[in-house]
């Protein structure tokens, strides 16, 4: 049914072939850049400058349409194809007045594949093709260099016989070096005339033999075998994996561009080759910019063999080639309204363009070139927006090493080790092997860099004054890059073959020893780790007056708001200056991780089992006094009042923690809230397991194991015990699905309370101060309404009570993170308790998947990744088709619950330009991200809303 | 706009009111057994039995739709409700002769509570209502004992003033110790008659003291506040939290049934009273079965007090009455086409039914009243099956304690804990503290109880000759759970409380200490822990003919198939005789647990990551050598050699062990499939993270630890050092979200490979017998279609690679589970490439709640159901709204992309009745669950299938 429907679909062109015959071939004068999809990118390029006058060597393209037909009739050129060709070829020789395979004035021609976007493992380039016994003659006459003739030759016959028929280039060298051999010759160029003669034949002798028999074709059997070979490319291995790699569809087809070859090595002072960009892609300014090269193929500038000439010189050595060439550059440039990259040849003084296509830029000139351009009047803010990618943001807003020093640490061979780029940046320091001294150097103001096999929230204090973090373990959503990336630190993780040693204090890397306190340098970027000390070159975000322009277009054109995660008021007040509208995620256990807080946060966690326990005791014991028949209720009254006995003594260490924590927290708070004036911060309620406040179990363990076969006498094995026996009691198997985010608050409600009159209190003041803080408060890891309805209404208790004492309203709301797939399947329900909804997607990627971040890249993900069983990491890119439906489906359900629900995305992938794309179409009203990526986000967010129109603001 | 919309539905009813006054009150002899929802249970009973002409004392309900009136109109009688009231009571007095309140011959009444379904936390009867100072003389002239009269008033007084004025008991205590320390009285009975009247007065100053002043009420004083607080209590906080947790809707309201009292205690040998079931609610033989009290009170038989005597010596005693009594049983029970459970009193002489309400029974009863009933023509099979609960099933497969045995082990304080009850049953043995001395004495034939802290896989092949399991940790999907329901082994975990020391090999409760070898008992079905031995009693499933001839019935009408869970041919075989259809989940991973194969299995596993390795790096390097410039080809190519010897090395042992293993596995699969002839047989490819068969790594380090400290010479430090570093390689922080499932297949795919070999050879050999295997081979933990699609693509060549060498077809299939959430949202996608989803309803659960079944019911999951955060444990019964939701939505897209899926569920819930209906709803094929529960889920699906009329067969 399907192919018929297909065949069926096909029958209307072959109809139209009959009445009008199909045109399968373009001269380069009827054709336009517009026609981009039927003759390709070069086709269209040579079309468009030919249209315009330009200089073009005559030439024709065949179709794209012509190569899917060429598949759907069983590999054969279409009816009229190749007549149509020849006819093509006729005009050709008419226009330049030689003709194909001539011996005297030989046609010579370059056949190329161009599809519509350039795509790898399709068939290069076939230069002078047109070559055989007699043209060669003329080759050598034209060029006045009967070496160079046959050379050329020789090297058609190899090129033709790699790339057109498929002939492993080993046949061709082994030929050679025969040749060389009898010759005595240890180089090619130790060959003269008539020995580069019998390579040819060599030559084509191995082309006979490599095709059963079949001499090697003439000149008009060259030209449909290239056009073949171009056709069979589209469907070769390589560019079938590449397209489906990137969703290119595959009946694009690629357009065959014959094209008369000129010669800039026709000897002489006035031929030569360049290729040159309109503007300079380095720096964007406005200035002609590329190489020249006398008497030279276009190759050769590319090759780098010889130095070329800066453009600029040409002025002096071809003055009208020169001021002919800038002309030209700067029509192409006003024709395709972007910066071309073009490549041209001079012919005896003739200047001859060959492509222009739009040029790669760095990241300071795509933004350059985009404002200039807009000032210019040559294109949109809207057009200069889709111009810039989100990665040239990155790129601007990070130290980089200074590429000179970095290029010679790599030739001093100080490259130790490359592991997975998790946080771009480049930074140098003291390599530091455990956090605490991290946190005392670093904070004494040495440059540090944090080393570990792997951290945990217990690291974080020596995260924080570090230039950058170095782990042997973990992927790119481990714990330390997650963090990293939140600090916009450098970071390089999961650097394997990089053994730590906290306790002896050194690093090995194969044999090399690196010893706690040497400098080196990390690349974040490229997750390269280096000896020594590489100068890096800070970013200067406050000069890039261009790039706030552009940000300023971006905001007016974005329909997402761009809200950041941030847990400290130094990163808020960044992430303001970078245009966050808004905290999305404020992340409390951080606050708990620093130093000094620690060991009461450890006091809490220690006694809060037994406080809940004995509440609850006391809690069942007054209901079954209630219930008890009159007989037995002074038992259980008698029990009742033991137990809260009991439950007192056990309160009194976890209330008394709660209670040195409070100021602490509402300084907090109000650090956080004061930055964000007017805007909203959203608080997330303490999430982790409470483990991850303990000490390492296995350290634990060995110690105490230690202590009690040296018979310790003094308190530290019972305190160590004590300890273990804490870190035991919470430990579990899956941490990730155990005792976490809103589990804690109904485990041990205290806590929350805690928070929540420090949130609110926090607040208060502020308010006080006149100013207007809106506090959002998030529970997390909610999956049943029940969970959010218990929590929330005992939280607005907590925070009525506090604006009553303190007599004032607050601007605040309760809502919660909708990370765990149930929360999204049952959002209908749940938008019933909650004023917002935030997306954590990396947990909601994790449970989707079943991938724990921790140990999905280090054990399998990078695995799938390069066998493409994923197109993407989903913890970098939203996964559309699993995460992305319950997304949708949470956006919707919870929509229509509650219309005037807010709701936004907080996990890693807010700061990813591809997710934002989705969340833009979901129909989201923002994205948080770290601090540094809010520049990114707002461009990101601004190209979202002009490619999908049904969120466009205008 | 709601409360409007209720006001606007309640409207036509008062509007009716006007033209035909609402009726709310019925006379007995207005009602019948049709009318349980107006009337209640109790008032729809009295009324059947008024109606049928049975002697019922005269008495009258007030409807539920009173009630729901009362409610909605503030708290007061429905207009004309209490005028009915006494127009009823006016009708008892001219039927009785008697008058309420009088002092010759009064009217006494009970009023009771009747909701339609009886319920906790309703009030309770009122009896003697209608006693005041001048009725009680006629009492005392009835009974012809005053001082019963006067004891009876004062224990009204009492009663009222609790029940209906809701007076705290403590109050009327105290008065009554005053008086009997004025007489000296020890006990109630020391009371003489004078003094019981002190008390009355005493008890009515009570009310009038805790009423503010009101006197005690006048008899009709007394009926209104009686059925005032009969209606209240529908709304009481035990009654509404009972119907919150029941999903009993709230707006039933509750009926009061005012009765005319009976006096069973009248004197003489011709009055007592009775209860009595219509058949035996033990054993379910068809017999009038009960007791009779002489000269006694309704209260007295239940009581206890005196011994009553059976129902059949009152032939002798009354023998009219008897003959009566058992007429009227036998009518009753043709009425209600089931068994009854009646009360009745015999008032000088004349018999009075009191209550006709269906029979609770036993198991074996409720089985064999069914089927005989069918028998008798009574019932249909449709309805014998629903009479069967799926809970009776279980109890009647499974050995229990001899209940003498148990009861006298309590009493000689011989239990020692509580633990969860994990797997039903009851065992009896050693204590045995590790599973090879368990393994050892359990296969000598010992009886043990094997004893951990914990299980991991590790101790299966203790368990597997072991009677039971107890551990002091984990809740009911531990690991020891699951695997004891799979085996359908006694299992008790999550002892706290109990400390179980493997090293000094004692077990500690309290100050009590087990020495391993001592004799325990548990109850897998409670919880307990008994020390010695306690006598089981083995369940006779082959005699149970009622049982098999129901199931019987069962198959006819469900709709859904039941296979097993089944991992060795025993339990196949035991599954296949209890009904299964197919095994639906035959886990590889316990056969690779098995003590001899352990060692093998681990070769694997620490051979496995180089061989993947070199294997990937060889061909990287053969990639890289078809790419490369013909100059640097050569080094590449000698990298490639050297590559290809490391991979040869690093492959050998791997190679090795699957070599071993093969032969070993075929050999467990042709004993499935032998059992299975013919039926399908699904087969798990190995699921589990490796480290599960590596010894623990806290054990190893410490051991390490210990070593090295000894300065070991020897090569055990060597051999340790490098299973700890294989462990540690294959460590996980979640392992429940790491490298396992398909992820395995994956990234060592040799594995993969030999185990459908295995399964293929298996078959094959099978098949040359003359015998039909059907395999099924599941690939477990797909999360996307590439995954399976690499995966089958690479079995199915082995298969057919198989099938060629052995030149048999098999008939098979290749399918996934659907356990990921991830999958169930792109089930359109990777049905495509499934012929079968199987849902694995654990780790779907796990994944949708992010709950580690592992951590979550010791730490928080039991706390969320007491609090009633969850109404049910989702590892037990389907979670509807969510993980049902991802079912649903899969199952639908899944056969919209492939209609003939088959789809059916592998995990616990396979076998709960209460999932069992949903997944009939929604379409399943069959349901999966362990050998045992098979018969009960056999029932479920035939009455899941009765009640879903979109899925009934006929």
């Amino acid at each position: 049914m399907a192919r018929e429907a297909t065949d069926g679909a096909a029958r209307p062109l072959s109809t139209t072939s009959v009445a009008t015959p199909t045109k399968w071939v373009y001269l380069f004068e009827e054709g336009s850049a517009s026609m981009r999809t039927l003759l390709g990118g070069k086709g269209a390029g040579c079309a468009e400058m030919t249209r315009a006058g330009l200089p073009v060597p005559p030439g024709f393209t065949i179709t794209t349409e012509a190569c899917n037909t060429f598949y759907s009739q069983g590999k054969a050129f279409p009816p009229g194809m190749w007549e149509q060709a020849l006819e093509a070829l006729k005009t050709l020789e008419q226009k330049t007045g030689k003709r194909f395979g001539d011996a005297t004035n030989p046609l010579l021609v370059s056949v190329r594949s161009g599809a519509a976007f350039s795509m790898p493992g399709m068939m290069d380039t076939v230069l002078n093709l047109g070559l055989n016994d007699d043209s060669v003659l003329g080759l050598a006459r034209l060029t006045q260099n009967e070496r160079f003739a046959q050379d050329a030759y020789r090297r058609f016959v190899q090129m033709y016989g790699r790339i057109v028929l498929g002939i492993d280039s080993r046949q061709f060298d082994e030929a050679l070096d025969a040749i060389k051999k009898s010759h005595g010759a240890q180089l090619d160029t130790d060959l003269d005339t008539d020995a580069l003669k019998e390579v040819v034949a060599a030559f084509k002798q191995v082309v006979e033999r490599e095709t059963n028999g079949k001499p090697f074709p003439d000149p008009i059997g060259q030209l449909s075998q290239a056009i073949m070979a171009v056709f069979s490319s589209w469907m070769g291995d390589r560019a079938v994996v590449y397209r489906n790699a990137n969703k290119i569809p595959h009946d694009l087809g690629t357009a065959v561009n014959v094209q008369t070859m000129v010669f800039g090595n026709m000897g002489g002072g006035d031929s030569g080759t360049g290729v040159a960009f309109t503007r300079n892609p380095s720096t964007g300014v406005r200035e002609v910019y590329g190489d020249f090269l006398l008497n030279a193929q276009g190759e050769d500038v590319v090759a780098g063999i010889r130095t070329p000439m800066p453009i600029s010189q040409l002025n002096s050595v071809l003055p009208d080639v020169y001021r002919r060439f800038t002309e030209i550059a700067d029509r192409l440039e006003r024709t395709y309204r972007d910066v071309q990259d073009l490549e041209f040849t001079v012919e005896r003084g003739q200047l001859y363009m060959l492509q222009t296509r739009t040029a790669q830029r760095t990241a300071a000139a795509a933004v350059k070139i985009a404002v200039d351009m807009v000032r210019e009047g040559v294109i949109t803010q809207e057009e200069a927006l889709q111009r810039v990618q989100p990665d040239h943001i990155v790129q601007l807003l990070l130290p980089q090493f200074d590429p000179t020093a970095k290029l010679q640490a790599v030739r001093d061979g100080r490259l130790l080790v490359t592991g997975i780029s998790a946080s771009p940046g480049a930074a140098y320091g003291k390599a530091i092997l455990d956090a605490g001294r991290a946190d005392e150097l670093g904070s004494s103001g040495e440059k540090v860099i944090l080393v570990r096999p792997e951290t945990s929230p217990d690291d974080v204090h020596g995260m924080i004054p570090a230039q950058g973090v170095l782990t042997a373990r973990g992927g790119k959503t481990s714990h330390a890059a997650v963090v990293a990336r939140g600090m916009g630190k450098p970071a390089v993780v999961g650097a394997e073959g990089l053994l730590v040693d906290p306790e002896r204090r050194t690093i090995r890397v194969g044999d090399r020893l690196v010893r706690e306190g040497d400098w080196i340098s990390i690349d974040g970027a490229t997750g390269e780790v280096f000896l020594g000390e590489i100068p890096s070159i800070p970013p200067k975000i406050e000069e890039q007056g261009d790039l706030v322009e552009l940000l300023g277009w971006a905001d007016q054109i974005k329909r997402l708001q761009v809200w950041a995660n941030a847990d400290y008021p130094r990163d808020a007040e960044r992430a303001r200056a970078f245009g966050a509208q808004g905290i999305g995620l404020c992340r409390t256990e951080h606050m708990f991780m620093e130093q000094e807080r620690l060991p009461i946060v450890q006091q809490m966690i220690l006694a809060a089992p037994d406080a809940a326990r004995t509440d609850r005791e006391v809690a069942r014991l007054r209901a079954e006094v209630e219930d008890a028949p009159s007989g037995r209720r002074s038992e259980i009254e008698r029990r009742l009042k033991q137990a809260e006995i009991q439950r007192d003594q056990a309160q009194a260490p976890f209330v008394d923690a709660l209670t040195q924590l409070l100021p602490i927290q509402r300084g907090d708070f109000k650090g956080i809230l004061r930055a964000m004036d007017g805007l909203p911060v959203v608080i997330r309620l303490l999430d982790p397991p409470l483990h991850e406040f303990l000490p390492d179990h296995e350290g634990l363990l060995l110690q105490v194991a230690e202590l009690r076969r040296n018979g310790d006498p003094a308190s530290e094995l019972a305190d160590k015990e004590t300890m273990l026996q804490a870190v035991e009691g919470l430990r579990e198997r899956n941490p990730m699905l155990g005792l976490r985010g809103c589990r804690l608050g109904l485990c041990f409600p205290g806590i929350n309370e805690m928070q929540v009159r420090a949130i609110f209190e926090a607040a208060a003041e502020l308010k006080k101060e006149g100013l207007n803080p809106k506090p959002e408060v998030m529970i997390p890891l909610v999956g049943h309404i029940n969970e959010l309805t218990r929590v929330r209404s005992q939280l607005e208790e907590t925070a009525q009570k506090v604006m009553q004492e303190q007599g004032v309203r607050i601007e605040y709301k309760f809502g919660t993170m909708i990370e765990v797939p149930r929360a999204a399947l049952t959002a209908a329900e749940i938008a019933q308790a909650a004023q917002f909804f935030s997306f954590g997607t990396n947990d909601l990627t994790q449970m989707t998947f079943a991938y724990s971040r921790d140990d999905a890249e280090g054990k399998f993900l990078t695995r799938y990744l390069d066998d493409k069983i994923l197109a993407e990491n989903p913890f970098q890119t939203i996964d559309v088709g699993g995460v992305g439906k319950l997304i949708r489906m949470a956006v919707e359900d919870g929509r229509r619950a509650r219309p005037d629900l807010e709701v936004g995305v907080c996990g890693e992938h807010g700061g990813d330009p591809a997710s934002i794309e989705f969340f833009n179409e979901v129909g989201l009203d923002y994205v948080s991200c770290s601090p540094f990526r809010v520049p990114v986000a707002r461009l990101a967010a601004a190209r979202a809303a002009a490619t999908s129109k049904a969120y466009s603001t205008k």
